[in-house]
């Protein structure tokens, strides 16, 4: 069932019911100042770190879902409602939202009433706009009051939902004008304040919540807006909101429309204040007359759907499946740009205030994004080097505020350093920029202690071969990629985190993924090595990669697929040999992406298995058999209910591993096959029962073994989304950034005719056209550019902006 | 303006709206098993430890307020309510909550139907039993259907509130007859479950929170109920959820009840389970049959009522006035076993997952509770002390579940020594029991390092002694009784705890309220000495007093009233030099308390400037002027808003000090005068303004400089109750324990005629006439034993559980 469209030609998300089967929701803001928004106005938004610097409150897991945004009440003649439906969830005429690319616009429609709430975060600009717009659609004359409504949160989200009895005593409000200042704690150590104002007169407002809504009375039913009046009040303690009421009178036909805009504001200290006890409103008030009229709001519209036009440019795809086209095009960008921002700290399901940029999840987002601002990756690499220890391991996390790393989490995951240098290849790839190799970058973010980038990459490689086991697989630390396989926490203790609890001397315990993983990244280094003139590094290197893979084969390949891992005990860990957890997909994925058993025959034979023993119709599942019993030497992963999460859930971040994995044999009809099961704008008919957003990816998708098999969860931020873009664009469309110019080799379905696809690279764009006369899966038979034939099938690059016509034959 | 009434024979308060200015509550359980339940049935419970073992979920400061609870909802042909009229809020015919001591009892009324919810947990019982009476009021047949409602909680409070990607895919439950069993992690880690069962057969259930509501419904329209049916849901992951439906059919006048149990088991590893992931149901069907019929409940609330008696008697009170005797009788003794057992971790302020036991709140709350059950106090102690560093500092928080000191918070404040003197004596006065102080109790928890707990005292005293700054005075350390007064720790960073940034060299800052503390618990150790043989020791820690009483004086005197302390730069801070924060209430009331200044009539001035500076018509302020900016030297005090809190705010908790402190110097009319204005019974009348529950004490009321001047916040969990039990019950009604008997010595207003009470002390019940003939405030005249004249006014202890009439005349 579906419960909206894709309106291909708007980049939008079309929802025309606002009882989606889950909040359906889109991200406004791209650089500082985000914002999470429902189609039913729900959300909340942050500067920059989503604990310490929230500007509304939000309550997570509440009754109703979804309870909480930037609302606007219409009290038409004793009737009121709001567009969104929620939260008076009034009957409309008509309702509609469109999540556009960093801006979502709902209409709503009742008794002759239209209202429509337009909300951005403009480029370089650190708060929401929401032009409000109200219609008289009736037959007559309409006087109707419009009330707005945030409430606000006092700034650092996990001391505003725990620490009651010191927070309901400290909020303050100031008001002028049409403008709400929050300023809570603004006499103290706080040089920031946020305001919400409204480009017109008003006719009140409130600032206490218990003023406005009445002591229990829902968001559904406020007392102000029941009695159609403001009540003026002013917050002294307990909960501030900002609420302005504005008179409106229309004829027929006729609308009046009102921006308003919820802002922050830094102050310096020296110019926190215009008089004893009153901010000073300077940078609000430039702010606000940033959009005084709807020529202001329009140029916002368009410069953001200009930037959005540009990064979305680099990378086109033009073929016969509408569903493929805005996946690649639009969706699946778009959320690389939001995990890119967000790492997994603000969505539905990640409430803002616990986990920092991931290493290692920082690394593989900007798989996804590089080539839309390859400077922000630039950056982004620097920063995760930076918390990198000299032996070449890292803090997991770090704070996105400090850009320190996270103590309380550590160290320990052994295959963080490789992905280091998995995201510095692909920037490298993306823009030709060598130059990052000689970047100085500290150790321990202590800036007396530092080394090239380049260094840190080979401190990474050798962190491997320095942790290796009995098998000479590497060890695997706390956990590597999968979070929740812990070969050396035995932990007993409920509420203990299986992360950090590393109770058993962790010599032991190997991971055949870790390998799979050194063999598929080492060649970059190598490569990265040679280019170096370090001839000599670079060979001791591929003897390492040589002798890896061959110990992978050797004693981490269990006859039908390669194992998992070996236990604290050296027992096998994805074995026949297992009761439960038999065989798991991420090594299967990545020793074949790696190309380990390809030759042999034994990476055909894993994925046969995969197929097998994994796949289902809703994606391939994490393992199999489920685990039904808590293991202590297996960790988390065994604490799930069957088929849910890591626990033979479909966890989508890996599925993708598969796909490229099929691609490195030239399976490209299983490659593609896979990709629709998960791909969401393929699942949008199946709504009802995938339930998360049908245009971004979820985490997580249950498996066969769960009561809910085919129900989503965790969507927008994941891994997913980078992994799965680098599956489509690169392994399957086959466009493939190189060191030196870029790759061509596509392996697709073999009864597709061909595809067209635009590519911004390095500042040239080229227009390349894809065509399979012989109905074949993979192998390039001949490259034309400009009509001239070329050798191999890497396009070099001539980085003169030019634009240059592609012709690839497959054959 | 009231919303209810004492109903003192039934010892219980009752409400007669749902709508009080903020939900009122109540707390059931005694042990280990806790329920915080309001008037409209909102709450939640626990075990043992309100973060670590949640049983049902609660969102604090939610929209509307108090959302969630135990709640029956009846569903009467179509139309459905509930009887504490949240969540629905549908008009009742019919509305009473009473609050008694241990269990609540909500009644409403709609349409001829009356449903009556009596709460309570029962003595040694780790659940909640709630007896649901339905009673047929009208003339005619009624089917009607009964749906109970509970959310679960996933165990961790604070897990459950943060981590969803993880705890939306774990929830599990069983259902078996009319049992909903709550198992999440069960399978793993936890050998516990919660279950919610009814002694009757049901006609469906639902355990899944979306199946129960709907995605977009409140708790006040739950589609189940709506429909009138229920669905028999069960949950696998998401909100687990349990609720029973019953039809039920009534003739006119009839009634059934059903019996309702929230239970939590924890069974042995080895007994986990009854078959492969299906959990041991054993030990709750024993909980169950324990309740099978109303007869139990009758049995058990008997029982709850028997145990209070018993406790209560331990200091009845009868005077001429009936707000006295309730607050003395009921309320206050009733409030000081919450906070005992309740430390600061779970209010409707305290969100149960912060704070740990405090040592210096836990010495205080025993004050109040001591002669309730002194056994329990003695544990307390023992823990408390266990805490303690070898040099005599201490951590200033514990973990109930696990006893061990906070790291988070670690030591330094400077005052907690001092309280752990004061409470062993406390103890020892009123048991005579001196054993105590041979008890072997750990330094630093370390069962290796351990020494008597008089040799803890000792290192209490004489850390004072080892912790003096340049005037001799006691330094301050991160701060003392007013954990906001920060001397050392100079924050500037917004989110800083400023009471543990300490950042300042710490040997300068001295507090006087330290100085006037160890005057006043000083000659109790010295005492303990002196029965100990150690009259050396004795007499050197005499003279340590005495150099501090004369320090005092001469530091710590600013010519009208006792400094407060002196900060980081040797600067007076509470003093008539400050521009703001001239004067403080704490140094007034303890340093009178402890006798400083009384022979030089500073103390008296001292009190006189109280009156006149600090004083207003809802009790005496913390300071004042208010400090209207921030100071960076002072810390978090300065942060409040003028009027809130520590910043001149009512702080209900230092306001006895002053009464105690003007009995010292025989003022009884200002004691009294001054008692009145913060007990809450006798702010009943001005409900609308205070706000709290007028039955039991708030920490804090807002101040003459604040905006919301006489509204009050915190109540319930706040060293108030037990400072101002001993105010009223030892200082001003003069009923003293004391080490060899009890000491009878009152200060009370003049025109008092008199006043009877009955102590149970040490097992004998001593039946006390208090005569004031003459009309003064103090001096006790004669004291006869059953008619036998006694040499001063100490009262020997018989010890043979005998009954004295004891003959006290004042003059």
């Amino acid at each position: 069932m579906k419960f909206g469209h894709f309106d291909d030609a708007r980049k939008e998300y079309v929802i025309n019911t606002p009882k989606t089967p889950y909040p359906w929701i889109n991200y406004l803001g791209n650089e500082q100042f985000f914002g999470l928004m429902s189609n039913t106005a729900g959300g909340y938004c942050f500067y920059r770190d989503a604990r310490l610097r929230r500007i509304t409150r939000y309550r997570y897991n509440n009754i109703p879902i979804d309870n909480g945004g930037r609302y606007f009440y219409l009290h038409d003649n004793g009737d009121y409602w709001t567009p969104g439906w929620m939260p008076v969830k009034r009957e409309l005429d008509f309702y509609e939202c469109r999540h556009g690319l960093g801006y979502t616009s709902i209409t709503g429609e009742r008794n002759g009433v239209r209202v429509n709430q337009l909300a951005l975060v403009p480029l370089q600009f650190n708060g929401e706009v929401h032009k409000v717009t109200v219609s008289n659609t009736s037959g007559a004359e309409k006087q109707v009051k419009l009330f707005s409504f945030i409430e606000f949160c006092l700034w650092n989200a996990h001391d505003d939902m725990t620490n009651f009895q010191r927070n309901l005593s400290t909020g303050e409000v100031e008001v002028k004008g049409s403008v709400v200042y929050h300023k809570t704690e603004y006499r103290e150590r706080r040089n920031h304040y946020a305001f919400y104002s409204v480009n017109s007169p008003i006719d009140g407002f409130d600032t206490d919540r218990e003023s406005f809504l009445g002591a229990y009375n829902g968001l559904d039913t406020p007392q102000v807006v029941e009695a159609g009046q403001a009540s003026n009040s002013v917050a002294s303690g307990w909960s501030p909101i900002a609420s302005h009421a504005i008179h409106i009178t229309l004829q027929p036909g006729e609308e009046k429309s009102f921006i308003f805009v919820l802002g922050y504001v830094e102050n310096p200290e020296e110019e926190k204040w215009e008089a004893p006890n009153v901010i000073n409103k300077t940078r609000a008030q430039a702010m606000i007359d940033r959009f005084a009229t709807d020529a202001d709001v329009e140029k916002a519209m368009a410069d953001l759907s200009d930037y959005w036009n540009g990064l979305l440019s680099k990378y086109m795809i033009e073929s016969r499946d509408e569903k493929l086209d805005r996946m690649v095009n639009i969706w699946n960008p778009y959320q690389c740009m939001v995990t890119f921002n967000m790492s997994r700290s603000a969505s539905y399901f990640e409430s803002g205030i616990g986990r920092g940029m991931g290493f290692r999840d920082s690394n593989q987002d900007l798989l996804g994004f590089v080539h839309q601002i390859p400077e922000r990756a630039r950056e982004r690499i620097i920063d995760i080097a930076s918390t990198q220890f000299e032996d070449g391991s890292a803090y997991h996390q770090y704070q996105p505020l400090t850009k320190k790393g996270n103590n309380e989490v550590g160290s320990g995951f052994n295959d963080d350093p490789l992905w280091l240098i998995l995201g510095t290849s692909a920037y490298i790839k993306e823009t030709g920029d060598f130059s990052i190799l000689d970047e100085q970058v500290p150790f321990d973010c202590d800036p007396n202690n530092t080394a090239t980038l380049f260094e840190h990459l080979k401190r990474s490689f050798y962190h491997v071969i320095h942790n290796r086991g009995p098998h000479g697989l590497p060890l695997i630390g706390r956990a590597d990629w999968n979070d929740c396989l812990n070969l050396n926490c035995f932990s007993k203790e409920p509420g203990e985190s299986f992360q950090t609890t590393a109770n058993i001397e962790g010599r032991v315990a190997e991971s055949v993924f870790i390998a799979g993983l050194f063999v598929f990244v080492g060649p970059d280094f190598v490569e990265l090595c040679k280019r170096r003139g370090l001839d000599q590094e670079a060979a001791e290197a591929q003897r390492y990669i040589d002798e890896m893979r061959k110990i992978t084969l050797e004693h981490g390949f269990d006859g039908d697929w390669f194992l998992r891992a070996y236990d604290h005990y050296g027992q096998k860990v994805g074995s026949k040999e297992n009761e439960e957890g038999q065989i798991f997909i991420e090594p299967q994925g990545i020793c074949v992406m790696a190309g380990i058993g390809v030759e042999e025959g034994l990476a055909e034979k894993s994925l046969n298995a995969v197929q097998e023993r994994l796949e289902t119709d809703y994606g391939i599942v994490l393992n199999n058999p489920a685990f039904t019993k808590y293991y202590l030497n297996l960790g988390e992963i065994s604490t799930y209910p069957p088929g849910y999460k890591e626990n033979a859930g479909i966890f989508c971040h890996n599925n993708p591993w598969v796909m490229m994995a099929e691609t490195v044999i030239g399976r490209g009809d299983r490659a593609f096959e896979l990709y629709k099961k998960i791909a969401p704008a393929y699942l949008e008919d199946i709504s009802e029962i995938h339930r998360m957003e049908p245009y971004v990816y979820a985490q997580m998708i249950a498996g066969k073994d769960a009561v809910r098999e085919g129900e989503a969860k965790n969507s927008w931020l994941t891994g997913t989304a980078a992994w799965n873009y680098v599956a489509i664009t690169q392994a399957i469309l086959g466009i493939q950034p190189d060191f030196d110019g870029l790759k061509i080799d596509p392996c697709i379905p073999k009864d597709w005719e061909g595809y067209t696809i635009t590519r911004v690279f390095r500042g040239d764009t080229l227009n390349i056209a894809v065509k399979n006369p012989n109905r074949v899966s993979k192998g390039v038979q001949s490259i034309t550019v400009n009509g001239q034939a070329i050798e191999g099938n890497v396009v070099p690059v001539a980085g003169d902006g030019g634009t240059y016509q592609i012709e690839v034959v497959l054959g």
